[in-house]
């Protein structure tokens, strides 16, 4: 099997990555362009490796468009280590914050939070196990919150907010791990933004944390010192050694992004996938939309049959055909199809071509 | 320029990693043995990525003899998440803990760790800018301390600790970092040993810690849920995504490792290593050691030339000769020439040749 002979992987994280990425990775592994040394074997400090940073992070910038008010940080430990960072850097400021909690990832942060302060639930889809996503008017503020957090795209559930709470003066946290990169944002309505990085942007082990400075520097007294970010600023990311080989493979990701028109690129191609996939859900009458109508998610699509036999039976000719990755995460069962931005178009073409030759074989 | 025509890496760390390990990622990036899949994609909860890492951790515990009593953790924030995340679990106990200063990483652990308790400085070096290593007599100390933290290798002063210190009842806490991998260690004497990969083991991203089992479980109420042992144990390291590609690598190392003898193999070759090296130091008359003949590290040979306009030319002509990132650390100054385990012997004998044909040219 050569290096083309791959899979559609439609895994929720650590997901697809796009093949050109893969195969400059490969290229460079044991010589990165004539320097003599692999990107694992440099040093954080040398001008070779800072080149590879900067440009990484530069490119982040532009493309994301982040203005000079905001800092750009590569921590470690994945968005799981935010869920800690965010309140030990933040809720000092009252004692207090708010949370949305739409899924499993905005309830595990909230959770955490609750060991640094006193949280809000400011409001929950609870009530339907996660189909949809609050409107504005249903968010239950607290005028005093150090912060309001959200979970923007929730993987498991296959929701994603179509809209930026309004917050007023209470600065705005967001969980984009699942759908950074896949559409513009208006970075300067936000205090602080992170996203892990193996859904859209490279492997595991990176959490990319989008800052605007002025909140940063008031973290509880007993913040474990990799984790403030004041400290990151400070050293550019560079208090000890980053995880320098996953900054250089989400760089490769960013050339690649660049040469499909961007993010605006990106979200006109991730748009016509989801809308393929959510044809086939409204189209069938075996398949059911997990996530209400107006809460569908461009990022995971979860559906089932009804039947648990049957969608065992979908997950498993699915695999075999080269779908791999579709079974849904143990907490809401049915299937889910995870459609980042390295999925290419044809994944989402085939695996409609597939549901479709199921349906009519098993009808 | 091919793969092979490599510089010899003298870096600190991020550090030289073996040809052959980097070779087969390279040709394993795009599609993992026939998977159709590159490592950086597979979900960490796919029975394919499970078998990467039961087997890498597996090899671990085999080449280490990581005794049942204990368990081996892959997390993240290389070793200073480690210098808060040892506290947070582990002061609890009495609110006390001894640190032996022999560096400046073992003075940054103590400087994190007086956040969350009561510290004493059992025994220093600073008095002749951590030349040496203290004896066991000259460590005060204290009964009721929760736990006693060294560092077995100073990465920047070029010391080594050549004993294991006795403690009694108190456990021992080792930040192995800088030569863990290099020779065979009494796990069962140590209540925790970590160690970030970046030095001896792979890229950037990870620490493994080993940890006595009947240690863990006290953390301090605050603690952040991923730098909580007891979490990571309940979850093999799986609370949330690790950093699945570090970790793959630091299995294809281990391998290496295995064909080299494993530890008692590579203690073997380390130690003519350092050999060659102190060899050229001791007929010297240019070149002065930094660290006293007692202390010396296998892994990290400082030295001067005691003008820092010679050492200058040292490093540019090392440099050009392909002998890359000998210049001392900014705070020690000098040279360093770190020989971990991916540094083959002929990169030291080529290192003394040249060092020695520097003092001819210069004197």
């Amino acid at each position: 099997m050569s290096s083309t002979d791959r899979i559609y992987n439609f895994s929720s994280g650590p997901s697809m990555l796009p093949l050109p990425v893969l195969e400059q990775a490969a290229a460079e592994m044991a010589n990165f362009r004539g320097s003599g040394m692999s990107v694992t074997e440099m040093s954080h400090r040398s001008k070779i490796y800072i080149d590879i940073f900067d440009e990484t992070k530069a490119d982040f910038k532009r493309l994301m468009k982040v203005p000079d008010t905001h800092e750009i940080l590569f921590m470690q430990g994945g968005a799981t280590q935010q869920f800690s960072a965010v309140p030990l850097n933040l809720i000092g400021k009252t004692g207090k914050a708010d949370y949305a909690v739409t899924g499993n990832f905005s309830d595990l942060a909230m959770k955490e939070a609750q060991k640094y302060g006193e949280i809000n639930i400011a409001c929950s889809s609870a009530d339907t196990n996660h189909t949809y996503i609050p409107a504005q008017e249903e968010i239950k503020l607290s005028s005093d919150a150090s912060y309001f957090h959200y979970c923007s795209n929730n993987t498991i559930y296959g929701t994603e907010w179509k809209y930026v709470p309004d917050t007023g003066a209470v600065p705005l946290v967001s969980d984009m791990s699942s759908n950074i990169l896949s559409k513009p944002v208006d970075i300067s309505k936000y205090g602080l933004i992170y996203a892990g990085a193996q859904k859209n942007m490279g492997p595991a082990g990176v959490a990319i944390v989008i800052i605007d400075k002025a909140i940063a520097g008031n973290e509880l007294p007993y913040t474990p010192k990799l984790l403030s970010y004041q400290t990151m600023i400070d050293t550019d990311s560079m208090h000890n050694t980053p995880a320098c080989y996953t900054i250089y493979m989400i760089g490769l990701v960013l050339k690649w992004l660049d040469k499909q028109g961007g993010i605006e690129g990106m979200e006109k191609i991730k748009s016509e996938k989801a809308k393929v996939l959510y044809a086939v859900l409204d189209e069938s009458k075996m398949f059911i939309g997990c996530a209400q109508v107006a809460a569908r998610s461009d990022m995971n699509v979860t559906f089932r049959t009804g039947s648990e036999e049957l969608d065992d039976k979908f997950v498993q000719e699915a695999t075999s055909a080269g779908f791999e990755n579709l079974k849904g995460h143990r907490i809401s069962g049915g299937m889910r199809a995870s459609i980042y931005n390295a999925m290419p178009m044809d994944g989402a073409l085939a695996l409609a071509d597939f549901m479709r030759e199921f349906e009519r074989k098993n009808s």
